[in-house]
C-alpha cells in the first residue's frame, strides 16, 4: 500500500461512515412523540394502508433512493464482492446528498444470483422513491435491471449504463464543437461491450452518431461474430456499419473518438496516433484510466477526458445521476426513457456554451447541475 | 376521520418525511470528490473487499440499524402492509437518530411470506450494523428472527418481542415495590400470546416470577389445550403452573398482575375489581389500550400503565430499543442474550430508586436511558 493509500484510508476510519440520518422535526417533547410516534403514527399508518398512492407524500419515500450493489462489477476494480462495494454506494449516496439534496443509503446485496437480486430489490421497494442499480456486472445487469423496472412504480436506473451514457453523450457534443466535427459524421470506437460500453453506444446512435464500433475483450464486435450473448447480438446489428474485424487498433485507425469504459492502460500513445486529426480520448477506466492524460495529450489528442476528479474534463455519472433522480422524484416520473435521456445529456452541454479543450462538461461544483438536468426529466 | 386525526395527518404531510440523510464529510471542492468518490474510494474498497471484517468500522455499518417489517401486526392495528406500516417505522428510525444516534433507516417488505423475508433479509445485511425487526405477526416471528439471527453476525432484534418484555419487566419490577409485593410470589395474567405476550412471558419466567397465566383469543394457554402452535405449546409447558382453563375472568380472579399486549378495549372494569388489592395493570396494546387509565383507576388499580406518550407510565419499548442497539453497535455484540435482557430491565428499573404508583418507569426523555441500557448489553 502506497503512502497515499494509507493516508485515504485513514480517512476513511476516521470518520467511520460518510453520512448519517438526521431528523427533521423536534423530537424535545412527550406531545413530540405522541404526534411522530405512538398514538398519532397510527392515524397516518391507517391512512397509507387505504391510501398507499400517498405514500410519497407522507413518509421517506418521497426524497429517498436506495443505492444498491452486488459488487459484481465495482469501479474498475472488478468482482469484489458487497463489502468492496459498500464505500463507493456510500460515496454515492453522500452525492445525492450533497449536490441533490436526496435521502440515499448503500444497500450492499450478499448475493450476485440475478433473480434473487430482483427479487430482494422488488421485496424493499415499497419505503423508496427510487431505485439506483450500481456495479453490477454485465450482461446481467440488463436484465436485473429491465425486470426491475417493469415490476415497479418508481424510477429506476442502473447508472453503470444510463448515466455514464448521457454524460458521455454530453461530453461528446461538446468535444465535437472543439474539433469542428459533426456529431453524425464522426467515427466512434467504445472499448468495452459491459453495462457502460452497451447504453453508451446505444445512446450514441440514438443521437445520430452512425459509425460506432464497440470492442469487447475478443475485439471489435460485428455480424459475422458467432455465440454472442443478447447485448452484444444488439451491438453487432445497430453498430460497426464498415463492417470492421480486429483489434483496437484496427478499429481505431482514422477514428475521431475513443470512448475507454474498459480497464487501466488498454490504450497506447501508438492508438491515439493512427487516429484521425484533433482526436477525442474519454479514457474513463476507474480509478486507472486507459491511458494517463498526459500521455494522451503528448500522442496529440486535442480533447482528453477521464472519470476522475483529480484531472480536467472529469465526464462522470456524478453530473448526472443526482438530477435525474432529482427530477423524477419532483415529478413523479418512474420511467426515465430514451428521450429525457438525450434531453438531460443536450441540456448538460448546453452549460458549456464556448467548449474549449480544457472545458467540455460542466464543474461537476456547478450549482446549475443538478436543476438542469432535473428539468430534463419529465 | 376526527378532527385530531385530520390535524395529526396534515402535520405528516407537512413534513413528508421524519429523518433524512446528511453529510459526515464535507464536500465542497474536487480534492474532497477525489478523497471520499473515486479515486480515493477504491483504496477503501479493495481493503474492504480483503478485509471484511473491518466493514463496521470505515463505513455505515458502524452506526446503522435497518428498521424491517413486513406489515403483518403492526402496533394494534393488524395487517396493514407495508405502507401503513411505513410511518410506524419511521418513527423508530427518528428514535433511534434522536435518543440513541444510530443512523436508522425504515424498510418495508412486499412480502409476508417467511422464507421471502429471512432471504431478503440476508440478502440486505451487508452494510447494516444491526437488524430491528419490528411488527411482523406471530407465530412467524419466531421463527424468523431466530434464522436471521442464527446466520448474521450482527445484532438482530424482533423488538415486538424483547423490547417489550424487557420494559415490561423493568415496569414491573417497580411496580412490584409499589405495590409492596415481591417478584416471585406475583399472579401475573398476560392478555396475547403473541410475538409480544410470549416473549413478555419468557423474561418474566427467567426473572422469576413462577405464577403466569397466558391467554389467547381462545381463552388459558394450559397443558390440556389440543392444536397448538409450537411457541404456545412452550408457553403451556412453561406457564398456567396452577393449570387455570377457562377466560380473562377466570385467569383474573385474585391476580395480582394484568399485562394486555393484545387489543383495544379487552379489560374491563370488573375485571380489575376481581384481581388481588394493590392490582398492576399494564394496558398496552397501541395506539387503543385494554383499557384508559382513568376506568382502570376508578375499578381499583394502583399501578397503572399504557404504552402511549399522552398518559403516566409509559411501558413503550422506546425505553429499550435505542440503548439495546447503541450497546450493541458500540461493543461489537452480534447476539442479546436472555442474561443481558434481564440486565437491561434491571438496569433500567433501577432508574427509578424509589417508584411511586405514576412512576415505575424513568421518562423517555431522562438521558440517562440510553446510556444505562447499553451498558447493559454486553
Amino acid at each position: 500500500m502506497t503512502p497515499k493509500d494509507k493516508k485515504i484510508l485513514t480517512a476513511f476510519k476516521k470518520t467511520g461512515a460518510r453520512i448519517e440520518t438526521k431528523a427533521r422535526v423536534q423530537v424535545k417533547k412527550k406531545e413530540d412523540l405522541s404526534l411522530y410516534y405512538t398514538p398519532g403514527v397510527g392515524v397516518a399508518s391507517l391512512y397509507l394502508a387505504e391510501h398507499p398512492e400517498d405514500t410519497r407524500h407522507l413518509s421517506v419515500k418521497k426524497n429517498s433512493v436506495a443505492v444498491i450493489s452486488d459488487g459484481s462489477a465495482v469501479l474498475g476494480l472488478g468482482n469484489i464482492g458487497p463489502y468492496g462495494a459498500l464505500p463507493v454506494m456510500e460515496g454515492k449516496a453522500l452525492i445525492f446528498r450533497e449536490f441533490a439534496g436526496i435521502d440515499a443509503w448503500p444497500i450492499v446485496l450478499n448475493t450476485q444470483d440475478p433473480d434473487e437480486i430482483v427479487r430482494t430489490v422488488l421485496a424493499i421497494a415499497p419505503g423508496w422513491g427510487g431505485i439506483n442499480l450500481e456495479d453490477i456486472k454485465a450482461p446481467e445487469c440488463f436484465d436485473i435491471e429491465r425486470r426491475i423496472d417493469a415490476a415497479l412504480d418508481i424510477p429506476v436506473m442502473h447508472d453503470d449504463q444510463h448515466g455514464t451514457a448521457i454524460v458521455v453523450l454530453a461530453a461528446l457534443i461538446n468535444a465535437a464543437k472543439v474539433a469542428k466535427k459533426k456529431l453524425p459524421s464522426l467515427r466512434v470506437v467504445v472499448s468495452g461491450a459491459g453495462a457502460a460500453g452497451h447504453a453508451v453506444a446505444m445512446l450514441l446512435a440514438a443521437a445520430g452518431v452512425l459509425d460506432i464500433i464497440v470492442l469487447d475483450r475478443e475485439g471489435t464486435i460485428h455480424k459475422k461474430r458467432v455465440g454472442l450473448p443478447e447485448h452484444k447480438q444488439e451491438l453487432a446489428k445497430l453498430t460497426n456499419p464498415r463492417g470492421i474485424e480486429g483489434d483496437l487498433g484496427d478499429a481505431l485507425s482514422g477514428a475521431d473518438v475513443f470512448i475507454g469504459v474498459s480497464g487501466k492502460g488498454l490504450l497506447h500513445e501508438g492508438h491515439i496516433r493512427e487516429m484521425a486529426p484533433r482526436s477525442i480520448v474519454f479514457a474513463l477506466a476507474n480509478p486507472v484510466p486507459e491511458i494517463m492524460p498526459d500521455l494522451a495529450k503528448k500522442a496529440g489528442a486535442l480533447v482528453i477526458g477521464t472519470g476522475r476528479s483529480d484531472f480536467p474534463n472529469q465526464i462522470n455519472n456524478a453530473l448526472v445521476f443526482p438530477g435525474v433522480f432529482r427530477g423524477a422524484l419532483d415529478k413523479g416520473v418512474s420511467q426515465i426513457s430514451q428521450e429525457a435521456k438525450l434531453r438531460a445529456a443536450k441540456a448538460l452541454a448546453s452549460l458549456v456554451p464556448k467548449p474549449t479543450p480544457g472545458k467540455i462538461v460542466p464543474d461537476i461544483f456547478d450549482k446549475r447541475v443538478v436543476p438542469t438536468v432535473a428539468r430534463a426529466i419529465r
